[in-house]
């Protein structure tokens, strides 16, 4: 029976990009750690560092100037759309997204799209927003809103989709979410993107192919779940005895452990921490902040020594029902956020390339047929 | 400065599907060497082999089986043809097939598509020669022409292309192409078919994503040169002098050499056996065999103990001249060969599955900025 190993442990490449440190509960995004970008820079800054390196600090003009260049870049060609339009209104986000990049800009012959470039990855990261809320207008039978070039890449997302002008705490928070899930190393959409890219294939075709492992439950995940929670609970009231009774009956708190992080997520700890600083402002990040602080106290007292920490959906799901964004839109939203990790695995794989590929061990039968030519 | 090994000599998986034996040339599809199949078997037989396992001699029943399914499932559904219609007609044609498959049968929620299944394999090779086809007659300002249940798929592909019923010898030297471009071990697009199926993304999304790796020239390849060569020296006569003069000012033969094989491509080998049958017939075939030999017998002379080989590129050009099939479409029909063993690996990597998610080695900076929290 054939076996699959999943590379576990197996160095695939090396990266200047980030370090995963899950022992110590590490993000590192080019030597500034994620929850420091997340609490004080803007997305740009830090989508400006995942592709050009620096100290965000030194290189505000350049990422003033990186924010500019998403802002041009976010309408949509008259051929995307009318490829958008052609699709059916059910057909589901993530394929659509992953069919969009795909068709993405293919004018020109195939030539001429290697090596890819910083200019192409800030196009498809601009866009992304842009043809998530197109085909979510269409699918709740709305107009289609053209970009806002005045608000800035998180704003003009939630005005794509809503029409409405968002709050600025909700930016805040979005900002944040989107900066701490833009990168997280050798993760399997990455890796299908750097994959992809090894064969000289463009930036699209890469793209596009990670989208397509984002798609699996088992990596773009099942937020819902930590929604569901939140729903049912309802108020801080309920809180205790409805995880009380969830533990008591042997259940599991959804958005507490974490495959990698044998401590405290930090990517949870920091939108903990910009969610803290707007709680007075919103009822569901106060909700979301208040189940933590329970479910962490029982979970010490019911299971006890397990190291169970708030992982980073717990949050995600928090700040994204805060932003009454339906369930629908949590992958393709972290998936807007992750282009930038994307683009920047694919710019750094293009200049150390070498095709990927690996042996596999031929475990099937044996027995040929060496009948003599008739 | 980050480095990748792209893998190299790493065992990613087991699998029961293909052996690839460079130092023997041996090239089995379970259990079955690959040339004897393209020798002596059907297209279905083969695709038949490659999903179900089994053996082809004992299988014909089952095998005209899964030549009818695919037969029924050949037409476009009314969504894909609409998007494809909305498609830029400049749209290079492997972007068209990544964007189509990643749109394809995507009605219902994204739940429900795990695990694949043969049926869905069915459906993606069975529709994309149709795909193919359309996109091409809609560049050549004709209209598409519906597919014709009555020939088997790869005749039916050379008709939906040109209008024409194809000769018997096209379709039976196409027929073994397709036999032997199926499958080819963990290759870079295979791997990332597996790598992005791991995450249970569905079928379509795996594939899509395969398409991008195949679109990559290190790996979809340039066909081009062979049939270039060929152009160029045109009649037999020509044959020697003008290799000749190549080897003699350094110049490289191509279609020979291969990274895998040290010994003779037993692709090449196949092809090479059914065109060698069918040469009476067709000047292309008898050139390409005379222009072999020649070369074969002046790299001895030229390059003694170097090794050098025909491999299956300088027939597939071969081959695809014949048919008289445009060289932007070879990459494309390649794609059309090689979906049955992306989808085989597929089916075979869910049955067995865990995500793909290898290390990656942090070599960027670490100078943190752990100023206190102000």
């Amino acid at each position: 029976m054939a076996q699959v190993t999943g590379l576990e442990g197996v160095v695939a490449a090396d990266t200047d990009i980030a370090l995963v440190d899950g022992e110590q509960g590490k993000l590192i995004y080019r030597g500034i750690p994620a929850n420091q970008l997340a609490v004080r820079h803007t997305y740009a800054e830090a989508a400006h560092l995942l592709w050009h390196g620096g100290r965000p600090d030194a290189n505000r003009d350049a990422a003033a100037q990186t924010e500019r260049r998403l802002a041009d870049k976010r309408e949509l060609s008259e051929d995307l759309r009318a490829m958008l339009d052609a699709l059916p209104l059910q057909m589901p986000m993530m394929a659509v997204l992953q069919s969009a990049v795909a068709a993405f800009r293919q004018k020109a012959p195939d030539t001429g799209h290697w090596p890819p470039t910083v200019e192409q990855a800030e196009r498809i990261t601009a866009a992304m927003p842009t043809i998530i809320a197109h085909h979510a207008r269409r699918q709740a039978r709305l107009e289609p809103l053209a970009p806002d070039p005045e608000l800035g890449h998180t704003a003009n997302y939630l005005y794509m989709l809503t029409g409405q002008r968002p709050a600025a705490v909700h930016v805040r928070a979005l900002d944040a979410y989107f900066i701490l899930c833009m990168e997280h190393g050798l993760n399997a959409s990455t890796f299908a993107a750097r994959v992809i890219l090894s064969t000289q294939a463009d930036l699209y075709a890469a793209v596009s192919g990670a989208i397509g492992a984002m798609k699996g439950p088992l990596h773009g995940g099942a937020p819902y779940e930590v929604i569901a929670m939140l729903e049912q609970i309802g108020t801080a009231e309920r809180a205790e005895s409805w995880l009380r009774e969830l533990l008591e009956r042997g259940g599991r708190i959804m958005g507490f452990g974490h495959r990698i992080y044998r401590t405290q997520d930090p990517r949870a700890q920091a939108l903990r921490e910009v969610t803290a600083a707007l709680v007075g402002d919103d009822p569901a990040f106060a909700l979301a902040l208040h189940v933590e602080e329970t479910a962490l106290r029982l979970l010490a007292h019911y299971k006890p020594g397990r190291r169970l920490y708030t992982n980073v959906e717990f949050f995600a799901a928090a700040v994204l029902r805060a932003l009454q964004l339906p369930p629908e839109l949590f992958t393709p939203t972290f998936t807007a956020g992750r282009i930038v990790g994307w683009t920047a695995h694919a710019l750094e794989q293009a200049r150390v390339n070498r095709i990927f590929r690996p042996q596999s061990r031929y475990t099937g039968p044996l027995n040929e047929q060496d009948t003599p030519p008739s």
